[in-house]
């Protein structure tokens, strides 16, 4: 299955402006402004000015969930989303209830305490995006993330994407009953079952460090049409 | 969802013709004539004659796998569907490799041995069976089940039943992403999730007798959408 652009001209669009540049836009924009979001119970909170709400919609990042005052939006942030604006693009501080800015050795721990597989999410989280895909809920469909080649807005998401980790038992695809079910699923929604994978080489997540010591072992999964790879008959 | 039925006149076909008469009927004529099964693996194997195929097939029990000399068919029935026929309608003996007629006892312990849940799911199946519903394999979308008003000829199946055991954890619906999927799968196939929980008063499973100490909570599991219950718009 290829990608599914929505309508006429969408792929042009695409195209034309690549993900990697409008992340790259993102950045410059945010590392300028010395931007700071705040946390809020599994969230974090983020006021946007006009220009920064414009590159932040493009490249998917949060969700808007209030207009402010003077063309301000403020975006909601997933732990996945704006961890990864902090560490892994360097443009975004994060403060928390008291204010002052968290160090990455206590954004990571704050990140655990309400994730206990965060490690391995963000691992995933993170692979997809250095490799410009966005990434977004999977749980409408009963997966941890889909992807998408470019802005939801311009196709359809095409891989349906399950984490599972070598240090803990997530518990999905243990049934040959589970598998079949999300193997159909994903088929019947025109999406590719992603299995990512993450595996460490020892079970110390204490420092964001470890996120360089995990490998990722990436499978699709798809159903085996046999009448497909038959002769044809004549 | 009510039922699908396929084409013009198939409801009214179903309708003339109902289920508990055509299994009413088959059971009759298995017991006028004495019939065997044969155990062969995990199936038992049927050598049906023109009338009783043409009755197996009606009721929905087996399937064909080769046809054999002067019209009589050969049928592989599934554990379930044999223990039924032999326990529960009382028209079919099944014996072993010696050709020698097994005991109802004799009989349990060989199911358990072949598959350690078939209380539970020979419990469901038969209480399905018992409300005239035509009982099939689910594999195909990743459940145990899917049951039809009718026969699956007439009329597409309705229901994608899950079996969940009170004596031993059978790993579906334990996560919340499965059950997200499961649900969101039974509605793009247009069927509704039954959970069928099969509870026993003890975990006592070494005679047949256990199968009237069951009690059976159904549940159906199905995706609410907002829009439809809210008031209307001017």
């Amino acid at each position: 299955m290829g990608p599914r652009w929505k309508g006429k001209g969408a792929e042009a669009k695409g195209l034309a402006e690549p993900m990697s540049e409008i992340v790259s836009a993102l950045q410059t924009c945010l590392t300028t402004s010395e931007c700071k979001g705040s946390i809020s119970g599994s969230k974090v909170l983020f006021e946007a000015d006009t220009e920064q709400s414009e590159l932040l919609n493009r490249a998917c990042f949060g969700r808007v969930i209030r207009a402010s005052q003077k063309d301000e939006h403020w975006y909601e942030l997933t732990l996945q989303e704006a961890f990864y604006l902090c560490y892994m693009l360097k443009c975004l501080k994060i403060e928390g209830d008291d204010g002052v800015v968290k160090s990455y050795e206590e954004l990571w721990q704050f990140m655990i305490s309400k994730f206990e597989m965060f490690p391995e999410f963000f691992k995933a989280y993170s692979h997809m995006r250095m490799n410009n895909w966005v990434v977004k809920s999977g749980s409408q469909y009963g997966v941890d993330y889909v992807a998408y080649r470019h802005h939801p807005a311009l196709v359809h998401s095409e891989y349906a994407i399950l984490v599972l980790s070598g240090r803990k038992d997530c518990g999905r695809l243990k049934l040959w009953s589970d598998m079949y079910g999300t193997v159909r699923l994903c088929g019947g929604v025109a999406k590719t079952l992603l299995v990512l994978h993450v595996l460490g080489n020892n079970n110390d997540t204490s420092s964001a460090l470890c996120l360089s010591n995990y490998d990722i072992e990436t499978r699709t999964i798809s159903r085996w049409i046999p009448e497909q790879t038959r002769e044809k008959k004549e």
